[in-house]
C-alpha cells in the first residue's frame, strides 16, 4: 500500500484512543463520562429497573459508537483500540457498569474479533452469574448470501436494532423483549455501501485498500474489506439505482409496506451528495409503492475519511416506528 | 488549478442545488418544505406573533444553512447557487414567507455577494411596507483586524447567533430584541480556521485552492480564500496552541467568563480529530481559568471534502446560556 504523509490532527498514534475519549468526554460532561478501563457511561440514567445496554467495538468509525451513549441507545460503550475489538475482561466490566438491576443486553457488530471477544464475555458474566444477554447484529448484504443472513457484517443499519431496542429498554420494557425487538429491528434491515475511496489508517499511516481515480467498490465493508465488486463512478441516480435494487430485494421489501431509511456517510461525502442520492432514492421506493416513514442522512458509522455512502432500509409496523420516533439525547443522536 | 476526475455522487452540475433541495426536503418532510423560488420552509411555525428569521446564503456547505430550518433557528432558507449568495427579489420573497406578522430578522453572514444583494433586498422591503431588519454576521479574526470587526467574514461562528437569536424568537421576544440578541452573540464570538487540504468545487470540478501535502493554512475562509499564512503540518495539540491563543487574546477572553465553544470540520475531518482537539482546547481554557459552559463538535458549516476545522468560542451570561441550551428542533441542529 502506498504511503502518504499522514495529514491528521492527532498527537502520539498510541495515544489515539485515550485522548479522543478523554476530549469527547470533555466536551459532552452533560451526557457521557469515562472510567477506567475506558468505559464510556452514561450520565443520567434511570436509577433502577431499566435495562442495560452495552456495546464494545473498535474506535475509527466515530461517531460510533461513543455518540450513541445516552438516553434511548447506549448505557455503556467499551471502546477497543483502532479498528479493533475490546478484550473479553474489558466488556465484562462494561456489562457490569451497565447493570441497573434488570438485567444487560449486549449489542455485538458481526466481525469475528468482535463476536469472540463478547462471547467469552459473555461466558465470564454468566459464570458470575450476572443477567446478561446478547445479540449479534448483522445487515451488510455484500457480505454473505440473504439465506445465511448469520454470515453477514454488522455494518450501518446497525443503527435500527440499536435505537429501536435502546428505546425498548427505555420506556422499562424487560430484558428478553429488548432482546426481541433488537433482532427484529436487524432481521428488518439490509444495508449496501458504495466506497469512492479509501482513507488512511491513522496508527499505521497506511492507505485502507487501493482504488483507482475512477472506479468505485460496491459493497466494501466499514475496514475496507473487499465487496461485490469494482465498477466505472457513475452518476448519483445511476449508483442509487444499483444500491437500491439489491437492497430492496435482498429481503425483499414489497408494496404497501413502511419503511425507515437511513444514508450514511463514510467520512468525506457532503451531505449536498447524499440529499442527491436520496433524491433518487425516494422516488424509487415511491415506484415501488412503498412507503418511507422516516428518513436519517448524515455521518453515523464512518470509516476515518474514506468517501462514499451505505444505504439501510428497515421495514417498520407500529411497534418499530414508536420505538424508532421515541425521544433520544445522545450526542450524536438526537430525537425529540 | 489542478484538473482531477470528479469523484463525487451528482448528476448534472447545473441541476446540483435543486436536486439537493428535492432530496433534502423529501427526506425531512416532517420538518421543512421547498417552495417556489426555491425556498425551504419550517413546517411547524407558531401561526402568529413570532418574529420570524430568514437567511440566505450559496450552498455548499452543507448542513449549513438548509438543515437549521427547524424550531429554534430558522424559518426560511434562501439558497442561491453553489457558493453563490441569492438575488435580491429571491431574498424578499423569503422575507415574506417568514413573516408570522411580528416582523422579521434578515440574517446576513459578511461575504460581498450576501450583503450586497441582501441590503438591495432590504430596500425592496423597506419599499413594500414590510416590518424587516437585519443583522450582517461576522467572527473570522483572521480576515480583519480586532478594531474593524465589520470587516470581518462571517463563518462557522454563526451558529451561536443563529441559535440565541432563534431560540429568542421562538420565546416570543420583539423583533428589537431578537436583533439585540444576535449583535450581542455576534460580538462575543471570535473563529478562526484551518485548512489541511483543498476540496473541489462541484460544477466546475477545479480544486479550489492548492495546499502542499506537508503544509497547513491558518485562516482560511470558508470557500478558501487566503488567510493569516502557511505552515507545517503540526501535532493536534500544537495546532490547537496556536489556533486558541489567537481567538483567545483576540477578545481577549478572559479569566472568570464563561463561554460556549464550537469546533467545525470542514468537511473530511474526522470527529476523532476534533475530539483530540477539544481535549487540548479544555486544558488551555482550564488553565486560563475560563469555564465551558457548553460545546459542540461536528460538521455544521463546511466546505466540501476539505480537511481542517475552526474554532469559535462566544462569552455568555445568563441570557446567551438560557437561549444556547433552550429546545432546538430543526434537521441538523437538535437540542433538549
Amino acid at each position: 500500500m502506498e504511503k502518504l504523509i499522514m495529514k491528521k490532527l492527532i498527537n502520539n498514534p498510541n495515544d489515539l484512543v485515550r485522548e479522543e475519549l478523554e476530549g469527547y468526554t470533555a466536551a459532552y460532561s452533560n451526557w457521557v463520562y469515562l472510567i477506567e478501563p475506558n468505559l464510556i457511561i452514561r450520565t443520567h440514567s434511570k436509577p433502577q429497573g431499566k435495562v442495560g445496554i452495552a456495546m464494545g467495538n473498535g474506535p475509527g468509525h466515530e461517531p460510533a459508537m461513543i455518540g450513541f451513549v445516552g438516553e434511548g441507545i447506549l448505557d455503556v460503550n467499551i471502546p477497543g483500540e483502532i479498528f479493533t475489538a475490546p478484550a473479553a475482561p474489558r466488556i465484562l466490566e462494561g456489562i457490569k457498569a451497565a447493570d441497573r438491576g434488570a438485567g444487560v443486553l449486549l449489542y455485538i457488530a458481526n466481525h469475528a474479533g468482535d463476536v469472540l471477544n463478547a462471547r467469552l464475555a459473555m461466558d465470564m458474566a454468566q459464570d458470575e452469574g450476572l443477567n446478561a444477554d446478547s445479540v449479534i447484529l448483522w445487515d451488510d448484504v455484500a457480505s454473505a448470501p440473504a439465506d445465511h443472513p448469520e454470515e453477514r457484517r454488522g455494518i450501518a443499519g446497525q443503527i435500527f436494532p440499536f435505537k429501536m431496542a435502546g428505546s425498548a429498554a427505555e420506556e422499562g420494557l424487560p430484558l428478553i423483549e429488548v432482546k426481541r425487538v433488537a433482532e427484529k429491528a436487524r432481521d428488518n434491515t439490509r444495508t449496501l455501501a458504495v466506497a469512492l475511496t479509501s482513507c488512511m489508517n491513522p496508527v499505521t499511516g497506511e492507505m485502507m485498500f487501493d482504488l483507482p481515480a475512477d472506479e468505485i467498490e460496491v459493497g466494501m465493508g466499514v475496514h475496507g474489506e473487499a465487496g461485490a465488486g469494482r465498477r466505472k463512478l457513475g452518476t448519483a441516480d445511476e449508483i442509487m439505482d444499483i444500491v437500491a435494487e439489491r437492497v430492496i430485494n435482498d429481503r425483499p421489501y414489497v408494496a404497501g409496506e413502511e419503511v425507515c431509511v437511513l444514508i450514511n456517510g463514510m467520512g468525506s461525502t457532503t451531505l449536498m451528495e447524499m440529499f442527491i442520492l436520496y433524491r433518487r432514492l425516494a422516488a424509487i421506493l415511491k415506484s415501488k409503492n412503498i412507503t418511507v416513514h422516516r428518513a436519517r442522512i448524515g455521518n453515523f458509522i464512518t470509516t476515518q475519511e474514506m468517501a462514499g455512502f451505505s444505504l439501510s432500509i428497515c421495514a417498520v409496523d407500529d411497534e418499530l416506528k414508536h420505538f424508532w420516533d421515541a425521544p433520544a439525547d445522545c450526542p450524536y443522536f438526537c430525537a425529540r
